[in-house]
């Protein structure tokens, strides 16, 4: 079973249309095959209650990403499980998070994502394990 | 060094102005020695591209129940590692994530959070490491 | 396609060849569907340079524990995420490692596994997640 | 507080004396500040009941070039968290653990560990976090 040669525009449209990313202003930088890159502008909405951007944004921005590089392929993938280090606080700036697919096999994809800040500092490191369906792009949507 | 008997109502207070979770509509329900409650009314604005609540959302739902157990003692913690497992997709409904200090040493704040949904199944499985500082609280927060 | 009807007794069998859990005293205790149980007796052999135990040995008893009980539904299932807590250092005594598999859709098993010592504390807990194969049991076994 | 000069030949010889690791065939090949290298001549031994690496022995490989790296810098470190995705399966040879110290503040160390095979693929990659104490080298030992 090849994998369906990817459609990286429509990829990119379709991820476009997730809800809380979008409003939490998370957005699609980049997308190429088992790669991709959001971005975040900081804003006093993403502080937690030290001032220092919330565990939760640091996690949409780098979900994003990694949704994005494990379904870049053509083929619709759901997460199963994440790891997420903090490695520094943020109070205030962009903060940019780089997808790569590290491994793929059939049936599972695996994919790292390394948050880094405005001086190229690394913030956070994310390690998601997500699986592959038999399904193509665009996937079903769950009826509202 | 005992630890300093733990101003509940404070605490509690604090993370209230958690910014990121209060604005995404993330509430606090409980709070008791290394226990907290919060709950999470999904609206669409949670929903990914596929219209099921995105991991970001329920990330941010048992990170503040995680921080919110583990500075219950009356000392800051912060998050070092997580980890999140996601058992099954959310359409609608409401989410709950209960926290449990699972062990602490000195330094060292472990606690699980069960995530679950309105018919009481468990739809995420999250696992939170936190350092404990010195510091009593309230912390200090960034200027701005 | 329903699950095929275990034979648990064949499970337990087949994973009693693990060569590396046996040779480092890896022994199951219980074999239920869903749940499993292993036990380790602590030996000089299995300290770290600090003269407790060693994270390797207490992720071989927590690993084998949770492919039991990933496998005992009678469908093979493989590890592709594990995350471990080291919560506290055992220097003596016995290890005890309970599995329950806390979620199962159709292609992916999350396991949850709690390490206790003789007084029954939390010495660790681990949480796996396996990818479920259409192949039931036994597997196949790599050709050596 | 600074940190301590390590003495890199002391750390090596005293990490040599991890009687689980040594038992199982784990080597130090390489130490460095902020770096290690382990390296396991895989034997029927390490394999589990299908023929290939047990999940333990990885561990056991990846955690002790953890435990070298966060340990390099002249001060005690202890493990609190792992985390370790398996990427593929190996029947045989030799496998490369490479440990990279990728964050260190005051009191908490994030090392990256890589494991490869004999192709230099990359069969696992773990993720560990260590609590690093203000006791200098050598560590104290637990009475026997």
């Amino acid at each position: 079973m090849p994998e369906p040669s990817p459609d990286l525009e429509a990829i990119r449209r379709h991820f476009a249309t997730d809800r809380f990313a979008a409003t939490n202003g998370v957005e699609i930088a980049e997308l190429a095959p088992g790669r991709a890159r959001t971005v975040l502008q900081v804003e006093r909405r993403h502080l937690n209650s030290i001032g220092i951007v919330q565990g939760g944004a640091v996690f949409t921005l780098a979900d994003l990403a990694f949704a994005l590089a494990c379904n870049s392929r053509g083929r619709v993938a759901v997460a199963v499980n994440t790891n997420l280090s903090f490695l520094k606080p943020t109070p205030a700036g962009t903060l940019y998070a780089e997808a790569t697919e590290i491994s793929r096999s059939r049936r599972i994809s695996s994919c790292t994502v390394r948050v880094t800040n405005d001086s190229d500092e690394l913030v956070a490191l994310f390690q998601g394990t997500a699986y592959i369906k038999t399904e193509p792009f665009p996937p079903r949507t769950e009826a509202e």
